[in-house]
Order: C-alpha cells, then structure tokens, then sequence
C-alpha cells in the first residue's frame, strides 16, 4: 500500500459555478494543495524549495472527475509521489469526501526541476530526492501521517 | 487537417503566480473559452445549450505545459472536436502565441451530456450532434473558422 | 469589545502572483469564508440558509491592503458582524498574521437578503437576524471562541 | 465628461458561482484589465512600467454591485483616472452591459508606486505621470477612443 499524505479543506463558494458544484479547474489547487503539505511532510516546505533556488514546474496535469464536490464540502486530498527522476517527479492524488470510501477525482501532475536563475532543467537536488524517497518508502521523517 | 475554432485572450495579471508565469490551473479556463467559442461557431451558445436542459460535464481533463505564457502575453487557442459519441463529446485544444507557429501547451477534455433536471447521463440532443458533427467536417454554419 | 469568528488558512501557490505576493482578488474569498465560518458559528451554515430558500448577496466590498501575505503565509481572518437590518447586513474583517499582531488588511461587505425563487429583496428570516444578534452579543451558540 | 478606456470582456464559466450569476471577486480581475488597458492606451503598458522598475500595488478597494452579470454576458468596462499625486495614483471603473446604458458595478482602486527592487514607496516616474495626465486631459496618446 502507497503511502499517502492527507490534507482536508472545504469547497470555498467561489469555487463553485452556475452547475451548482465545484468547477473542474479547482482541482488543480487542491492537488497543489496536496503536493505542498507532502513536501512540508517530507520534511521541505515547498516554500524552502524555492528558497534554495529550484522550481518544481509542471509540465503535465491527468484530472479524471468522478462525482461532484458540493459547496461546503469537505474534499480530503491523498496525496502520494508516483515516480522520481533525476530532474522529474511525478505526483499522484485521490479526493474522497469525508468519509475516505467514495473517489470523487483523481489525478496525477508531472514536474521538472528548473534553477530558478537560468529556468533550465537541473537534477533535483540530492537531500530532496532523499527526502521524497524516503517518504514514499516509510511516510517521511516524521512518524505521521 | 482538422477543423479548429479560434479565440485570442490575454494572459491576466491575476492569472500569474511567483514563478512569474501563468499558474497552470487557469489553461483550464482557457481550454473552456475555447470550446465556449467552438459552440458558438457550430450554431448553438453554451448558454442556450443549458437552457434547453443539458449540461455538458467535464469528466477528464489532461494538460500537456510546454512553454510558459507571461503576464499579458496573447494566448491564441484552437479548439476543435476530437470525437462524439451518443452521450460524450472530447474536445482538443492547442495554445499559440501570436506568431499561431510555437505550441505552448495542448489538452484535451472529455464531456458527459446530462439532463439538468435529473442530473443524470443522456443521449446528447439530435440537432446538437449533428451541429458538432457539421463543424468538424466543413468548419460550422459560417463560412469563416 | 465586538465578538469575532476566527478562521485559519494558508496562500495558496494559486493565489500568488508575478509580484510574489498573494493577489489582492483573493481577500475577497479569504472574507467570505471568514463570514462562512461565522454563520456556521452562530448556528446556521451558509448553505443551510441556500436551502431555506434564501440568498445572501453582496452589494458592496471596501478593502484595504496595509502588508501583503505571500506564499504559505498563515492567514488569521477574524470576522464580526458590524450591522444588521431588516433587509441587510454588513460583515467586517481583519486580517492578521499567526502572530495576530499585525494587521495585514481589514474590509467590510454588505449584503442584501434575497429570495432564491424570485430573487428580490425580502426581509431576513427571523430566526437567523435572532442568530446574528446573539453572536453579536455573546459570541453565538457555541462557547467558544 | 471624464475620460474613459474601454474594455470589453464576456463573463467565462469559470466565473460564475452556484447563484448563477458572476461571483464578485472577479469583478477585482475586470477592473485590473481595465486599468490595464488604460496604461496601454496611455502610451506605457502595465508590463512595461514593471520591466522599468516599477511596481503600482493595490492599497485600496471599493466595489458596488448593482446589477448582476450572468454567464456569457458582455461586460463594457469603462475606466478613468481619479486622482493622480507623487507616489500614488486612483483609478476609477464603470461596468456596463453591451448597451453601455446600465451600470451594473462601479469601484475605485487606489495604488501606491513602489521600487520593485526594494519595496520600498517612491515618487512615480515623471514620464508616467505625465501620460496618465494626458490621458486624463485628452484622452492618451492615440486618437482613440
């Protein structure tokens, strides 16, 4: 079983369209959201990533929707790593509702590593795929999730 | 060569993130201006496609990034209609800047037909089909694409 | 001392923009969960009133952006309730910082109680102006905050 | 008569909320197109006053929502300077329907310049202000609108 780090929000009502549910684009924020608190898990804010003069852009987003997200829905995102290469990584995502049994969505994004000064490809830095590693194999450095 | 529909937008400031490109998430609202528009060019408004009763569910999105667009870049996209079946339609899309010579990024989105009284899969609209159907083989009621 | 509801979240990567800094459109959502929280807090969700048949719109924002959040920032949004009438009601909100020392912003909206059917003016359903005066008075059903 | 720009967006899908009308955060996003354009039509694009040196940062915000915009309706935005001094400078928004005839919003930005290297406020360069004066007195640059 893939390890997973779990983040909880609420569909804010200006995520919503005149469907009277979510609108599809949202996604790509709560999957954002799910990859920045798997990094913060790993033990490296995405924030410090930056810091350190790497981007993470993406280059491919796969979204499959499944049933709807209400306004004030609770939406939980599971967030895992699929693959890590020397200058990619692969994010995987599954939303469920509070309950955790019923996917309404789920998702993978693809990434490059840029230096933030020449916006060229790099290889990933080494404590980062450690820390990715890591996680995957045994949930990061804390005991969590 | 397939048949496309296109709009020209401009990249919003608010569509911009810290990396100081637009932020992945708005393509999606782009892909949707284009099939917007796509509809429109065929002979029949989204909006008058809901107020006859149907809705037409995003149920897949994929993205492919490859060349980031700056704030008030023009974004040209071309949209054209990749397959109908009774009840789905997929929609393709491909971005260019100005010069209509460098793809930026391309897509596809795949689309249930529901009532919007029951919420429930149908059999998309005759006259709509064979409007999407008349676009993708001579490029819609008008003359121009 | 007025009564607030107090609501916790983070800048989204999203909300960010080529300035590297939260996008000011985004204050705007950020207070309507804040008022989200707050109805929820006084006994009635925002969606509960939806249901009731009623709309809460919005038919003025003022806001002032004094220091501006960026990327992972922690915003505390403390919400109260600054006016209530027959037909309408104003909100006000402060935004801080974890610390909760600092403002970044504050702002106020007004809102006119609506009927969803017919979408005129109506007079605020009694029981809910009864909840928001009592949150006023001694900070809702609830004990806390 | 006050000088104007005109703008001229349509309302996207994306924009719209489960009370099936445009959600007032984006009118924040229609405003900064319109001073946006504005800038061009002075003779300075936005995008050129950043690449100087620039930044014009949002202090403030009133917006009134008179009249809703539905999903595909045009939105005429009209856009004129209030108030122009050392290093501040407001703008001013008017939000039609196609008719021009209905004002369905209105709103004030203010905006303070900053050195986008330190942060830090300064006096607006001479050359701009001088453009937004002629733009107020008689209409920018070009013989337009």
């Amino acid at each position: 079983m893939e390890r997973f780090c779990e983040s909880v929000l609420r569909v804010r009502y200006v995520e919503t369209d005149q469907m009277g549910i979510a609108h599809h684009a949202n996604y790509l924020s709560w999957y954002e959201i799910g990859r920045t608190d798997l990094c913060r898990e790993a033990g490296f804010s995405y924030r410090a990533i930056e810091e350190k003069g790497y981007l993470l852009v993406v280059t491919q987003v796969n979204s499959r929707y499944r049933k709807p997200f209400l306004y004030d829905d609770q939406v939980v995102v599971q967030t895992s790593i699929g693959q890590i290469a020397s200058r990619s990584i692969l994010f995987r995502y599954r939303l469920f509702d509070s309950s955790r049994k019923v996917v309404h969505a789920d998702g993978e994004t693809s990434h490059l590593w840029l230096d933030s000064g020449t916006r060229r490809p790099v290889t990933a830095p080494a404590e980062l795929t450690a820390a990715f590693e890591r996680f995957r194999r045994d949930g990061g450095d804390s005991e969590s999730p």
